[in-house]
């Protein structure tokens, strides 16, 4: 495998943090037949990052033709995702947005480059992290008019999943409490609610709200960046429309104000066959 | 297989959206065995039709004999669902309304014709669904001063499912919260509540209103536009008791106003010999 | 098998609504027997009614004597059940009331005749039938000053059967709501409340208290017909007392005033052996 | 098997009520070997009464030797219950009363006569069940001045249990109303509150509200009764402890005032060395 | 086995109460093997005493050495439970008391001697029970201003269970009623709460309310007793620190006030490996 | 293996209470094997003490390195660890504290010395174990103005252990009450709650009120001590970012007050792998 001269292995590295040796054989081998069927004499970035892009988030899917009012939200969704990440602190540089259809159900997705490893999280990353996952809903709620779609399903999972850790494991929350929920280690026992934890229904209830609470937050945390940056989100969802998909160098206001964080990909899963056409 | 000359192939593509290559091979087989019956020369759109509505619906069940206070409740409760589905935008077109009993327990159905594949749908979209599902027990509350019937159980069980996925899964309620709810993946485990959900008991009950509201809400908007649209409810049932089958063609009232949606049979499934009628 | 000339075949036909052949094929075969056993050279109406008995409620019991008391309950229970129907639209008229005891536990027994199939059953009609079964009750609770006995364990299943499926399954309930209920269709899910379904714990009360009250209001309503009534009460049973068995014919004012409906047979069945004298 | 000549066989047919054929066969048996003992030419009506103590109550325990207090107590307990039987309509007549330990863990019994087959009880029928049998606990808690003791679980198990079927399954509380509750017929289903049946928490409350307001309302009517014959209760304590064994010739104020019930035996059951003296 | 001249028999029967012939065939083994040890000629009452010691609670454990301030916690602790033993009727006398530890996890251990068997307990027997069994808290509660230990774990297990007992199976409790509740015999079901009984919630909480008010009233009473015999307590934890291990004739203030009752052992077990020391 | 002349085993005797033989035998190896490597004649203190960190700890993890700013953060939860160890009285002196990861999971670690084995721990014993745990999130949360981290985990979970222990099986909360909760023993039975109790809603609910109030008040006194030793806070954390692991030698601001405690070793074990990077 030869590479291009002036490859840059630090972005390359950052996006595959967290890759296993494995994992990185066979990115070098997906971009190698990248690079070979373009005819290209070596391997280029270009070559790593659709190859990245083919692993992550799977294979391009040219026959899933959304409609244009489809295709115009998931633009505003994906710049949704990509506008909160670049104006908050600690949060992985946007790598590339795309609404190329992609893999099982992506419709669109946001690839972010992890700078480096992360062992310890503040309460502010997490909280921010969640803010990013509520960009795509955030940006379909400003533009629709609250009309909200079933293309923020897996953000909802995610935003879930860490808000539930912080009250239940980390100990986040302050009504909560600084204790540690069991989470249901043994399969058969009753009495565990809430996402798993055993609890009694009043304090498994206080985990509930506690956890809408922070998402709530981070949902209006988001709505409120996007609000300030109308111009940059419509600016870049016609750009993205025409281009399909777009880096920082095409639309320098998804750069990233700060550098560091090992979010990587953020991908509208709406699983439309499943979720809104339910067959009789 | 020979195909009439003016057979309009966009029809037949509409209302096979979501078909696989196998069900459609089964339908042009059922249609070509359906034209052969009545000596056709070429398969007809009539006998595409036809065929469709023996794969979808089931057999024709001529033994199946409703007295005539039945056939008029069944020609009230599916003119509501076409009535309704023709006054909402984004919801396909009625293809066929009809009173013929067909299949295990099917008294009369409606089928729509999607017009198009979708990814991504709104909550406005699957509110319409839901006021179409509505439709038929909207029709016969209106008509028998509130007496319903059993005909309604398969709509209220498919509005419950659609209510209960944008309530725990697509964040739609503003009171249960944009975060997921986990489903009951792992079989064993309790804590489980409303449909199958984590939650504390009060949020559990949250989202029991939350659906409950969703569904009273479209039940609601069903019947204005019924008690709007009184005089064609009234001529629609005429007709269908007389002609037992309707197109669009044959009673214009049901033409769709919007054009795209994917919803395609709603069927009266009363199962009569289960509800009804237990066994002593 | 011979038949007398005079047969009437719609009688039989009634009786036998939602019989199998093999049901039918039996009954003629008991009809037979029991002609041949008393000497009769063709199967009367009277040996098929005999033979329908026997298959439905079990074969005499001249062994299982009540005492007076429990013999003029009996006759009051049964008759209740007989003028109640008689009195709403849409029951199956009365075939027959007996106080011969037969078959495991019944100590009584009234047979209606269904005059048709049924595939969609109204708001009334289900409410009619509870009625009926609560007709039993009414009569003990209004001539025993309130000492009900024992023996409607059965129809209080039955009616709250009935009362559940309008409530979970028909959204027949205002305050429960149109929407389903899901079955525990899953056999090892927690959360699973009242009867059977998956709801909050408010939810689930919401649901107990509808079908109280839909049981409630039809006891209240057979009392008020059977006050009403109260000379036919005391005059039917007076005959019951004497005759064991009474048909239309026999008090003309246990005939039907309305003809549809599908009940057949309403036994009391005690069980005692199990619930009133539980061994050491 | 000779019979003395002036045996009152309704005595016998009275008490082996519900006996099968094999247990009547099991105690002439036992009859005759009894009669054999004590060198009898005939077996005695005394001899036919030992024989059903002995199968009904078990072995006499001569080395189970109660201190005098708890003799006196078991003596109060069991007067208790045969004077508040004697008190009641509708109550089987007392056979005998004894203090001779007995069988497993019997430290005295009570036996009724049942005098005939009984296929309904009443709702003051099984109140007054109950009541005989919370009057083994209101003569100890009137004499001891409310210091009761644990001799009193077996009755109060069978009276929750009969409480329990006339709330749940025979409609007999006014508040919990006229429905069953299914009992919990699929043994791995949750949901299933008091004793066994499926209700939402706030109607399983009222039932344990009802079961409890029954049996202390049968407490209280046994109290009373024992409160108005004082002076029966201690002459007849003061005869069992001398005579350890009474009958109704014996002392004829536990002569039954009304002549039918199918209660048999009322134990007291203490099971001391489970309940009382827990190993370590 | 040669036995001493003045062996008190009496005094053996009354402790190996509840002993199988096995037991006591093993106890004259040990004692026995004791006698020989020490070179006696006959088996003395030391000798017994000694080989019923290390039979009911285990070998003398040398190598567990307290610090100082353990030992006078675990003195205070035995002769908190001595004391009011001493102080309550119908509570076993103490055979000896003794800072010695022995077997699995006891630091500690006063031996009572049950006078006879029992078959029925008084509400009062089982509440002195109680405040025998919270007597070592108490003294730990007085002593050490409320800096309770771990200590008492076995005593809070024991007095729970018979407290639970009296509420739920004996009626002892007056809000709870006489009704017995139902352990969770079938090992799937759910639905049982407070230590295993079938109740709604509200009655699983007033059972609990009424488990902890039995206890805490048991432990008042203990405290009362120990802050009146202030000065025997002192007394005795000076003696048994110096001593390790006394009887009634060592120190008279244990000597019992009353004769009869068969508890046995009080050990004190914290489990200290268990509890207190949780590995990484 | 030939030993220092000067080692003090009164040490290493102390580090290793609750080893077993096998692991006093496994520890032995592992110093020798150090010894060996660095060239060293004999075993000294500092190879014993490598010894112990490996078999606790594990091995050192050079390839995780850390961050400038999360190195920083886990100096001072370090580092308050041990000050609040330092500060309290029962408490095991510290050993060492260091800020090289280790094993699975650990960023960094505090080995305390426990001096002698413990039989039995007061109240006051176990809530300066609590505090102990609470010092390292009490110092990030001074330090970072309450922007906590995930470095906690491992010690809300031990903490609550030991809270829970307290409250339902040592009767240390007065609400909760001097009773014992069964764990949960049989793994299938249902009504368990609040970490594996059986208790009524309520009950479980105030225990859950219990375990959070004595974490919190363990937090609040952790907090209280750090504030008024700030300077040493601070202090220690420049040198430990120095030299990465300190002892009482180095840094005499953490030598122990108190004596006693058998507390081991308190780890930093974040699991970000698992906690805060969760894959795609």
């Amino acid at each position: 495998v030869k590479l291009v001269a002036d490859l840059d292995l630090d972005v390359i590295a950052g996006v595959t943090t967290g890759f296993t040796g494995a994992d990185i054989a066979n990115l070098v081998n997906e971009a190698a037949i990248i690079a070979t069927r373009r005819n290209g004499v070596a391997v280029s970035l270009d070559d790593f990052t659709a190859a990245i892009e083919r692993i992550v988030a799977g294979l391009e899917k040219k026959s899933r033709v959304l409609n244009p009012e489809e295709r115009r939200r998931v633009a505003y969704h994906e710049m949704g995702h990509a506008l909160v990440a670049s104006s908050l602190p600690g949060v992985d540089p946007i790598l590339k947005v795309s609404i190329i259809p992609r893999g099982v159900g992506a419709l669109g997705y946001t690839i972010q480059r992890p700078t480096e490893d992360r062992f310890l999280l503040a309460e502010s990353d997490l909280k921010n992290r969640i803010a990013v996952l509520m960009g795509g809903r955030a940006a379909e709620n400003l533009i629709f008019a609250g009309n909200v779609s079933t293309g923020a399903a897996d953000d909802l999972q995610r935003a879930t999943e860490i808000a539930f850790e912080m009250v239940t494991r980390h100990g986040m929350d302050e009504k909560v409490g600084q204790r540690a929920y069991a989470p249901a280690q043994r399969p058969f026992l009753p009495g565990i609610q809430a996402d798993g934890v055993q609890a009694a229904e009043t304090t498994a209830r206080e985990i509930d709200v506690a956890v809408r609470d922070i998402i709530t937050e981070a949902f209006h945390r988001a709505t409120g960046t996007l609000q300030t940056r109308r111009d940059d989100l419509e600016k870049g969802v016609e750009l993205l429309l025409t281009r399909e998909t777009l880096t920082a160098e095409d639309f320098p206001a998804i750069r990233s104000n700060v550098a560091r964080a090992d979010e990587r990909v953020t991908l509208v899963r709406p699983r439309p066959t499943v979720t809104v056409a339910p067959a009789e």
